[in-house]
């Protein structure tokens, strides 16, 4: 069958030329007679896997070398709880501010470990956004400060980030390697691989070093950033496939490089804000100054309609339009891999269904 | 380069047929018009697989159905510190037998979480054992006797296990699925995929369901048998590609049956250990009565010969029988996936090497 338009928000595409060399090489890999899938976590080939992942990352990101970058178990979800139980002290305060479902779950987490501040919450506002920086509220030596990068569900984005005394936290999820960043703004970023780095099973995690010495003694070895930056992420034995597509899609993205990648983006989100706001058919849920170039999300003004619109767009081999079943409406998910011509063929079903139903 | 016989500890052999299923749909899964890498977790192609996997798991272990199997990442080693955290409560004891390396790190993390107390320690014992049932010093009302089912290091194995008043709680990840269980004489059940069911990624959990239900209030989600029993495993994105080879590798056993797969198991083991057991030139280092089935562990009465047999060994296309560092001597990992033709050609070489330097 043909290769569809798949606009689910995660796991989501691949490039097509990462797969064709995934299948290619999947059961002799490079001529040592077994697949990487059976290939020892601590020989010749596999490391050299593990070792360019890392490396890809660092050099598209530009991660200057006080920060580790690890490759993890367990999603962003597991961060949700790793985070405080390793940078928040008895009696210590941390900041988080609340942008909506992810942010909650994280918050949620947190306060299973310790003392927890709302800074900010725009979590029940309409149009979706991300707090404003003059809304937050921060505590003074605050052991961090946690925010969502972007938003899946709702469709808003930090745009920018704010300076913070205490070290900054970032769920980058659903968008790293989307944008270029300053690393140094940050304390610790942490982002689950199936959007823009690979297929799901890895949580990357970008730390500064000095702050893994905060994990309080006697914390298990696998929930200690500490125990997997003495290991080099081989405390145990690593999802090695996951990280083995990870380094090849990072392989892939490091020929294109960060500025690039990041004006692609905007353009491609860009094609379909514009049809939204130009029609009074469609609306987009996310305020203007905090949209997603990740996560495109509208309702048609007829709420009505969306079904049969999702379902035509199926048929169409547009996939995975559907709206997150917590708020509803269509949302596009257009991660670094989605191609331009899914965003055209998309725009041109738009026209065409407020054609036939407008 | 034609397929090497890979004696690796884990990540380890997988099925060729289950290799070339992998590779043949990679591009365009069963007509989806995309990778199983790509799919949604929540969509219908992947809850097949997520559910097949489970249900394989069942079916060939008969597992009662007050048993939950859960799917996790982290592995064995997150699993470590997530048994106590959920089974052992604050001023409880949990008894573990301590039998190796592997029984020692679960141990270590234990104590980070509760009351531990040493039933039986077999660690230092030569020739390499487990602990013998009358050596078990259990004690009352604890929360759980922990034992580590197959030490992969040493190559000793339980060859039945205690019947316990408390719950009794195995590290199974490198003999899972080797041979019959009894499943309702555990309380849980744990095991890492990248031995007997898989590539690495995943971790099985197979949970007496009213166990789940002592995790202490505040516990993280992800750290809780009971939100994954809730959300069948599917809290958060899981690692899919690695429980889709799950399922194509338990679906491949299934045809064979558990009795079938146990036979050829202790024949595989047989052949390799008759050849230690006849001649001068070699010597097993695990007592007889617990030599493992799936690691079977060596040494040359000419320790100074050992990395020459090695080396020739690899020459001859026979892979990753080094011992472990910890430890040295040689080690044959030999999994269900491992062929018998791989076994012969290395008793050949055996005895070969014995008539050249014997």
């Amino acid at each position: 069958m043909a290769r569809i338009f798949n606009f689910n928000p995660g796991p989501a595409t691949l490039p097509l030329p990462v797969l064709e060399q995934a299948r290619d090489e999947l059961i002799d890999y490079r001529d040592t007679g077994m697949s990487i899938l059976e290939a020892s976590h601590r020989g010749k080939a596999y490391r050299e896997v593990h070792e360019e992942a890392i490396e890809n990352i660092r050099h598209i990101l530009d991660v200057p070398q006080n920060y580790a970058i690890l490759l993890l178990q367990g999603g962003a979800s597991l961060q949700f709880s790793m985070v405080p139980m390793n940078l928040l002290s008895e009696g210590d305060t941390a900041d988080y501010a609340d942008s909506g479902a992810w942010a909650s779950k994280a918050i949620h987490d947190a306060r299973c470990v310790g003392n927890v501040h709302i800074a900010a919450d725009s979590q029940s506002d309409v149009p979706r956004r991300v707090p404003a920086f003059e809304d937050l509220d921060l505590t003074e030596n605050a052991a961090y400060v946690h925010i969502t990068s972007n938003e899946t569900i709702s469709g808003a984005q930090w745009k920018s980030f704010p300076q913070t005394q205490s070290p900054l936290v970032a769920d980058m999820s659903s968008d790293i390697l989307s944008r270029p960043l300053n690393i140094s703004q940050f304390g610790l970023i942490y982002a689950s691989t199936q959007k823009n780095l690979g297929p799901s099973g890895v949580v990357v995690v970008i730390i500064r070093r000095d702050l893994a010495d905060r994990a309080p003694d006697g914390l298990p070895s696998m929930l200690s950033y500490k125990s997997h930056i003495e290991t080099d992420s081989m405390l145990n034995t690593p999802p090695c496939f996951s990280i083995y597509l990870l380094m090849l899609v990072t392989q892939f993205f490091r020929k294109t490089g960060i500025e690039a990648l990041y004006n692609t983006n905007i353009e491609k989100a860009k094609r379909i804000y514009d049809i939204v706001d130009e029609s009074e058919f469609y609306r987009g849920t996310a305020a203007s100054d905090c949209r997603s170039d990740m996560n495109v999300t509208f309702r048609l003004a007829n709420e009505e309609l969306e079904e049969t619109f999702n379902k035509e767009a199926e048929s169409r081999q547009l996939i995975g339009l559907k709206g997150h079943r917590s708020v509803g409406g269509l949302r596009a998910s257009i991660y670094n891999a989605f191609p331009l011509e899914g965003i055209d063929a998309l725009v041109a079903f738009m026209k065409d269904f407020e054609q036939r139903y407008g």
